[in-house]
């Protein structure tokens, strides 16, 4: 086969405010491959079918990254996606094998190995995508930050930010699973049906009706997950029970803006609050397996919901990027690279 | 016996600042009381002997008050206090006993029953004093604080902040006691002294000395106990260490300047810390027994050491509160009101 384009997304310059396509992120077509031929070395090439576009992004592109690892001007940007495995010359993997993990943004890759990439077990014939979806990632951020950090009793109030997310989503169903009231906010009306049709008791669009409005006739609340940080995180503190705990998975408000200052943050004091911040990578291990056990079946039978905006090739990565910092993604923000 | 003099102190009005002297609260001496003969219709007279004057009363000088409860204008003001039972009519206590709680601010006062007052079984003859300092609320705080969530592991880093005071004392002692590395802090050489004399690592005056760079050296930190809030509480963020544990007991910096933003709480997530704060009454039920059993025994070996700023008469009190919230006072600030 003649060698193909490899188109890859390139880290451009750290942003001072919101990325900019083409500047923070740069597509670049000018290198091809020739999938059939490259020396391999022990190794295996990978087709790139999906890639996970995430608020948390906007953590890497700093110096040294929110994170630990950041993004390195002049390299591609990674983040999690699916692959197949198109060659190997690895013992590891064989061709046809569907791997997900943190993924160079590139139409092909050849890696030496395995790493940090999983082989997907697909027994329930669910979407690819969701792998780095309800199924993946921020599946699992929901799963078990809720698990391990809400304590939740009966008798609680919820509030989810953020509701029509990924997480905000699967945090909705996991606590009305648990019988728990729920108050879930989003930025648009076709959000905040999702999140009726999820099961959200009151649900509403924050660009139009007041946080705390909701919040002092629905409250106060026990459990906040928080994926917006700064002034909503304010007023969830003001709204707080006695004894609430507050699940610190997101701070979206500030990644842009240079911060976001938390000016109620006595009354962690003066109401016995718990906020837990958390990486769902140092927290998941323990769950890994009881999430696969049940997770992708309730996706296959419909009974675990989720929706996804997705767009079509690699070029489209940095206005993809640029909406999920602004809100403006309709649903999950999903980059579709290639069939496979 | 002819009636005498029964001073009080007032709360004048919810100050903006910091409070005022005479403004803020005022010292009354225009009552009188026959303490012989009067009326007590099945209840007590209590003669005040000390109170405390702590921090967290700032919050208290706030329409509802940060608490819950709060000074009310016109009314006296109250705190943790010890006082002597004169007379009494009631079967709860006898004349001679002491009992602690809270207390008006007043040199006499009549009390229908104990409510929230316990008479202290003094079997280690401490000073009466140390039962509003490191046998009393502060103590009991530091006590509580530090065995419910500090969650504390070998090799831990510990920085705490107002390490002079009665309950960072307290904490420098209890994280020592458990072989833990303790930097500590305070606003005065003096201050600074003390904090090595109990064990602490490394001590510093926070005046003269940049807390950033004594925690970029001596950190990374995995407890904070914190009494600041605002800028240091950014700066213990900014030196934590993965998985560290912020225990949160006060945030002065705020108190008197209409609140003390933090920027930095995005690291909660990206360092997965738990942020914690606590009231102590809330917490401390399951440990009274076993505080009670072991502290004033130290104190009276002198195992647990502690200082005290004294001054005479509730004339003073209204400065005494002014100190504590500038952090001009010396040591545990204490009103000595009478013998007994």
């Amino acid at each position: 086969m003649a060698p193909v384009r490899n188109g890859r997304v390139l880290f451009g310059e750290y942003p001072t405010g919101y990325p900019e396509p083409g500047k923070t992120t740069i597509y670049d077509d000018s290198e091809t491959i020739d999938v059939d031929t490259v020396p391999l070395n022990g190794g295996f090439i990978l087709k790139t079918l999906v890639l996970s576009i995430d608020p948390y992004m906007r953590n890497l592109m700093q110096p040294g990254g929110g994170y630990g690892t950041g993004y390195v001007p002049g390299k591609p940007i990674f983040t999690p996606g699916i692959g197949l495995v198109v060659r190997s010359e690895s013992k590891e993997v064989k061709a046809g094998d569907h791997v997900c993990g943190h993924l160079v943004a590139e139409e092909f890759s050849i890696k030496p190995s395995l790493g940090g990439l999983t082989i997907i077990d697909n027994k329930h014939n669910i979407p690819w995508s969701t792998f780095v979806g309800v199924a993946g990632m921020p599946g699992q951020t929901a799963y078990v930050g809720w698990k391990e950090f809400s304590n939740w009793k009966q008798g609680d109030v919820v509030f989810v930010t953020t509701g029509a997310g990924p997480v905000g989503s699967f945090v909705i169903q996991l606590a009305k699973a648990d019988g728990l009231k729920v108050i879930a906010s989003a930025g648009s009306d076709e959000k905040v049906a999702f999140m009726k049709e999820i099961g959200a008791d009151v649900a509403f669009n924050y660009k139009t009706t007041d946080t705390r409005e909701v919040l002092s006739k629905e409250g106060p609340i026990d459990i906040f997950w928080d994926h917006v940080g700064g002034d909503i995180l304010d007023a969830a503190l003001d709204a707080a029970n006695i004894g609430a705990r507050f699940i610190e998975c997101g701070m979206i408000s500030g990644y842009n803006t240079g911060g976001a200052p938390v000016k109620n943050l006595m009354q962690v004091i003066t109401k016995d609050i718990t906020l837990r911040g958390f990486v769902f990578a140092r927290s998941m291990p323990k769950y890994l397996e009881e999430f696969y056990a049940t997770v992708p079946e309730k996706i296959a039978k419909g009974e675990l919901k989720y929706t996804e905006d997705v767009s079509y090739g690699l070029d489209k990565v940095g206005d993809v990027i640029l909406a999920v910092q602004k809100g403006t993604n309709k649903a999950k923000a999903i980059i579709h690279v290639a069939d496979g």
